[in-house]
């Protein structure tokens, strides 16, 4: 299905048929337990709905009093859904059926298709072409179904039934569907629509996205994918659901990207999953690292409003627990609340037997339901607190159920509370009781404060001021007339010296240098230059020059510059005795200042994402680089820099040396301009960008570009 | 109490009195509700315990047919165990009854000492002399008390009533004991020994570590710690008890330690924290970094065996959480096991729907309980696999409670299964099931795989090689002459000059210099080094020479010396006017290789603690460094330097250079003799430390030794 098809059912009701359809028929009903047929149909005729059911079995007959129809086509009047639980080979023929008796959507929860074999591939194809030329909705084949607790249809093979509520569910694992859906109906969890994608011949994770941001029911939205379907587009839709209602990503593959994307070979670096990340966090997605954080930040999603800030104020019954949790909140890059006079004056007012007035607040031990309450209201009241953690131990004279009754009773203004009852036996009641007057709770106070996190960079997000991206004056027409030239000559590597001469089209500082054919136009070249200077090799046909011998450093004589041009000559002529020579580039070596990385790649579904990172070893050892699509704003920009772990190294903790973090911005904002002028560019890399102390000029030292190859190459 | 009286009580049952006395006596029962005096009576009367309970309160009377005493002194033939549960200051003079009545153990549960004011800190001293003049043992003041199921003795502050089992607690928080107990008593989870150790005016941790250690119904032990009232004491048993069973340790400050322990000056780069991480695992503590982790490794613990290596199978009835737990078990360290040939061909037969035969074993959304517990059976068998991890989701014809009395029955022979249910509500009565078969399992798989890998490490340290540490053949005499001389004169620093003589006689290279005292000395001392040169300042006066301009380096020509003297002379004259100068040292520069750091710093309580790192950015920003008390073993050493990230890098993942590896272990280890040699020394650091390649001599760039303080200054 091309975009301008799916375009067809976007808009209020897009799929209006699938999830809330008048007349639903399921073909391959059974009655014989523990088939498939079997559960379907009681989820789908005992769930409330408010249109009609209809069973196709090719037996016929009566259950229960109603009628079992032997094919979809006799029923009469039709249908708006047809749900197929059949052998695969017989889809394709009851999918023909189905859009003959007017089904407008398919639901095929049916395997054997494109995820079994070749044959199944080819199934499939037919299958999106025959409900394509209907104009019919498809979901699956392969899928588990879907739900919509709204309409109170329930065509999904699984056995919890769910309760209505504000949580909508996209996965293309059909068990992460059945994991949900439990875990959902043990918290109190109400579930709006399910969907589980299957194969995704028809509608794919952007339709059903897009669908659940539009659905009113749907508060919050978790999603479980493992790959895309269409990268950018999924990005576009995800991006606008997410300035309405937060989505919640767990991405297999991604959370192992860090570890494993990096390789020795400078190219894999930029890897498709980093890329992914990086396009999630800018897309406002709230992405888990596993199903536990899925779980936790969908439920203080949905239970709690979100934080204006970062600043915690932690009320608990007992010291210990207290400070683990202050450390784990400083540790996520939260900040433990400073608790104003006032507020530590009412605190000692309404609690006179608090062990501890200051964050954390110990209300003490014996502390009962009353007291926490009191003590919750005052920090919550604090204006330099935006959240509130509560940490509660089962201790002798301690009240769980009674405290929780109080917080659940409570109806706090606009700031998160986050319960956290630490225990077991003693518990279950209150945790009861915590779920069915919605509030956030967890067993340990880091799950707390993992979720929460989440919150925060959610609502910064939302927060996000408009983005401005700068324009900078550069000299496009000749960085055009150096990228036409390498194109028309079929050349995809822009080497050192053009590539320079493109950077300082767009404004980047290179070295001093000129090419030289001769010894003795070297050393003439070199006076001109003055001492240190560096001398390497330019030919279209070496790529790295220093395996080759080709680079000459730290010269400091006329002897130096004669011995190295003959030692270059030397080594290339053994090495290398058939590259193309365009000459000797002789250039002024630059000293002092910090070497860091700036590159891009373009991800053939996201576009270009820019990085940057320290110097060789910081990054292919230390792998500590950030990305960041293009095009980037000046604030975008600095946030790069401060990804990095070497942020505080660059800042001026190594007190020997400060630099000019705002030329490293600027950088990566001109290369953004740059690969978004120039769609041909694959590739960019300068390394070192050389940058020295605050106002002084950063220098490309090296760099290279590599073009796209050309169409049909 | 000092050491020596605590000998006292070591010994198999030196806590007798504590855990299994014949004859209680609560001073101060009370039958009100909410009294904490009321708690302890109803769980010391009602818990089964073979010895007889007597009521003391000054009201005296009768309770449902039972005396009360007005004194403890009153009973007949007296008690050995008081617990006393008065106001703080009616302790003491009870306590003194209570000795009188023959009480050989006192466990103090009232607050008000030493954690109060300085009034109470006196009668907790007080209270102590008492106990210790009499020969009696002390829990407490401030302790929630203790519990003993095998003797029946529940005489704790605390709601829940535990079964009798495996599980040993000791804590310094109360609150953390209540939160155990409520656990334990949820998951089925029994308890040998609990003890909450308050002030620890009298038993301390290390007392109650060494009571659980020797308790046969103890086979795990939980210890939850803020600080440690000795930490050598503490360590030594410590190390004996976990040669026996596992020790998990929750332990506050530490976690935050690698976060906040560095600072830009050297001195706190070796922090307290950091050395005892270092010493906990080198005394094999399993260390926990949250709550939930010390309950899931306990639990792990008391029902898995220990795994006999890291290689991990999983089995699964959904492909995602399969690979998403394969992800979280590499990023654990663990490895996925390779299954057999054998193996798979086997599971093939039994399985004939399973969807995947190699790691993870996907047994298909519909597997049964049987089809599960074979692929169990099947994975555990192979020799290549050393512990197996189970997965399920609550998929339709899922069989959750039937799978849970599967893996319950199954008697398995030697490696761990730990097993992960995902999901909620039609889970729970499967989890009761396998709760009650002794199956550990959890909700989330990141969470059983952070258990597995603390019992992988734990097996490890079981498994270790025994300790052997090298002795090298070194100039002892020479070292001493040369701490002695900085000793006699009162110089606490040993600088550059001196500390590399003392290195030297430790068998550690130097670069060749020379001491000169003119410009015309350094011009001929310059030409028998040959250039590059570089210049020191020697002064004792002058710690940081390059601060005052007293260093020059990369000196290459006679011009170079003379004005390299001169310009230090002058900025001397400026900067240090009043500096004592020993000469100027010129020094033979060295040239490639990798620059690391090595060095040591003596913890008061833990004694030397090595430290090995790369340069300074690596140790200052990117905070990269490893930690190790001395003497350290040549695997040890070889450990330390495999802890860094920047181990890699070390190994040649930057392909310029290899550097010889074995030569920084073999520095670690000369360093780790002579500060075992030398207790007078109190830190050491060689910065830089230059490694060539394999083969090379590395060399001392730069060292500085610091001297204790003498006795009294």
């Amino acid at each position: 299905m091309s975009p301008s098809d799916k375009a067809l059912y976007r808009g209020g009701d897009g799929l209006k048929a699938l999830f809330c359809p008048q007349r639903v028929a399921l073909v391959g009903a059974s009655r014989r337990p523990g088939k498939i047929g079997s559960l379907l149909w009681s989820n789908l005729s005992e769930a409330r709905t408010s249109g009609e059911i209809f069973a196709v079995n090719p037996a016929g007959g009566e259950w229960t009093g109603r009628r079992v129809f032997a094919s979809v086509t006799e029923i009469p009047d039709g249908v708006e859904l047809a749900v197929l639980a059949v052998p695969a080979p017989s889809v394709l023929p009851l999918a023909e059926e189905s859009l003959r008796a007017g089904a407008r959507a398919l639901i095929v929860v049916s395997s054997g298709f494109a995820e079994s074999d070749e044959e199944g591939a080819r199934r499939e194809r037919e299958l999106a072409a025959l409900c394509h030329d209907a104009g019919a909705l498809l979901l699956g084949p392969n899928s588990l179904g879907c739900i919509d607790t709204g309409s109170g249809l329930h065509a999904a093979v699984a056995r919890q039934r769910p309760s209505p509520g504000g949580l909508g569910v996209i996965s293309q694992s059909g068990a992460f569907c059945t994991v949900v859906l439990d875990w959902a109906q043990a918290r109190g969890v109400g579930i709006s629509r399910l969907a589980s994608l299957g194969n995704q011949a028809g509608l794919c994770d952007s339709d059903l996205l897009l669908s659940l941001g539009q659905d009113e029911r749907t508060q919050v939205i978790v999603a479980y994918l493992e790959n895309l379907s269409s990268g950018d587009e999924f990005l576009k839709v995800a991006e606008s659901v997410a300035a309405r209602k937060p989505v919640v990503l767990l991405k297999a593959g991604t959370t192992r990207a860090g570890a494993q994307a990096f390789t020795r070979h400078r190219g894999g670096m930029l890897s498709r999953e980093l890329a992914y990340v990086a396009a999630f966090r800018r897309a406002g997605l709230i992405q888990a690292e596993t199903f536990e954080q899925l779980f936790d930040t969908a439920l203080s999603l949905l239970r709690q409003p979100l934080p204006a800030g970062d600043r915690v104020a932690i009320v608990t019954n007992a010291g210990g627990p207290g400070i683990m949790a202050a450390d784990s909140i400083e540790r996520a890059g939260l900040q433990v609340a400073s608790l104003s006079e006032a507020t530590i004056a009412e605190l000692a007012r309404a609690l006179p037997r608090a062990t501890r007035l200051k964050n954390p607040v110990d209300v003490r031990g014996d502390a009962g339901a009353g007291e926490y309450l009191r003590a919750v209201e005052v920090a919550d009241a604090d204006a330099g607190v935006d959240a509130v953690l509560l940490l509660l131990t089962p201790q002798a004279l301690t009240q769980p159920t009674e405290t929780a009754a109080a917080l659940a009773g409570w109806r706090k203004p606009h700031k998160p509370l986050l319960v956290c009852f630490m225990g077991g036996a003693l518990l279950e009641e209150a945790r009861h009781v915590l779920d069915a007057g919605g509030v956030a709770h967890f067993c340990a106070p880091e799950r707390a404060v993992a979720a929460l996190r989440n919150l925060c960079s959610y609502a910064a997000w939302r927060r996000r001021p408009p983005r401005v991206v700068t324009r900078f004056r550069v000299n496009r027409r000749r960085a055009e007339r150096i990228i036409a030239r390498h194109q028309r000559s079929g050349q995809t590597t822009i080497g050192e010296l053009k590539a320079k001469e493109l950077l300082r089209a767009y404004e980047f500082s290179v070295p001093e240098g000129y090419l030289v054919q001769t010894v003795e136009e070297a050393l003439e070249m070199a006076e001109r230059l003055s001492y240190p200077l560096a001398m390497k090799v330019i030919s279209p046909d070496i790529l790295h020059k220093s395996d080759v011998g080709g680079v000459r450093l730290g010269l400091s004589s006329p002897e130096d510059v004669r011995d190295a041009f003959d030692l270059i000559a030397l080594r290339l002529a053994r090495q290398a005795p058939n590259a193309r020579l365009e000459g000797i580039f002789l250039e002024k070596m630059v000293h002092g200042g910090r070497e860091v990385i700036l590159g891009m790649n373009r991800d053939p579904q996201l576009g270009p994402l820019l990085m940057f990172g320290l110097g060789g070893i910081f990054v292919e050892v230390m792998q500590d680089v950030a990305f960041h699509l293009a095009p980037i704003t000046a604030e975008e920009a600095a946030q790069m820099l401060r990804q990095t772990r070497s942020f505080d190294l660059l800042r001026g903790a190594d007190r020997r040396q400060e630099i000019d973090m705002d030329a490293i911005a600027v950088g990566l904002q001109r290369i953004s301009q740059l690969v978004t002028d120039f769609p041909q560019i694959q590739s960019l890399e300068i390394d070192p960008f050389l940058v020295g102390a605050p106002g002084t000029e950063p220098m490309v030292v090296d760099a290279q570009v590599l073009l796209r190859a050309p169409e049909g190459a």
